[in-house]
């Protein structure tokens, strides 16, 4: 698996961190096009994934590092990233390892607009249980 | 040009919004799979998106709705709504009429991640100037 490690001291300098010192990452599967999740990176970890490559957000649920696929197996390789005009929206295009969704679907973005209210339009490819055991989450 | 328009009470239940009143959303070309940009709506700016097919966001910076295009004639008209698995971030497939980005590119993620530091991947396609006149922005 390719995945491209830099030196991140530039890239750090040009993202606006917001108040709470968070910038908004899309990740997107960087040959289908697939728009996977959006979460949030504070300095440290958008640092990490650079030089290792592997996608690590900010949890701020949990106040810490989240190392996408450490519990689930379901890791992201880094294979480009991408800085928007005004600094403060990170796209991450990546290699899913399985599925992004918590759910067990592949995208979180699984619910559609439709006539007034939402359908679902993808339905799980795991179970949770198989992902994160008897803990859901 | 054909955009989904419906009634957006059950969508705007799902969304979960941030103490500001917002939910970012993110712009995806709808057949091409391009990222075009991320920006913030409120339930009022989602609200209208949803009944008029064009999208509409909210503006942190005026304070205001941000009708896209109505000033530079680059609008984005709504092929479809997804909502994430937590409800906090919502994904919109559009049609991009033109560029994006305020600085004349397709898409605000223009500059890649490369060696360390930041190169712009992608040219103007038209200059800022043509699309809002003397006042850039």
């Amino acid at each position: 698996m390719t995945e491209i490690a830099t030196q991140p001291n530039d890239v750090l300098a040009a993202v606006k961190f917001d108040a709470n010192g968070l910038v908004p990452a899309i990740a997107q599967q960087h040959d289908t096009g697939e728009v996977l999740m959006m979460a949030w990176m504070n300095a440290e970890s958008l640092c990490e994934t650079l030089t290792t490559g592997r996608v690590c957000y900010y949890s701020r649920s949990r106040g810490g590092l989240w190392r996408k696929g450490e519990t689930s197996g379901q890791t992201q390789h880094l294979k480009d990233l991408r800085v928007d005009c005004d600094g403060d929206t990170l796209l991450l295009l990546v290699h899913q390892d399985g599925v992004a969704c918590h759910t067990g679907r592949r995208s979180c973005f699984y619910r559609a607009a439709r006539d007034g209210g939402l359908v679902e339009i993808a339905a799980p490819e795991v179970s949770p249980e198989a992902l994160y055991g008897q803990k859901h989450g």
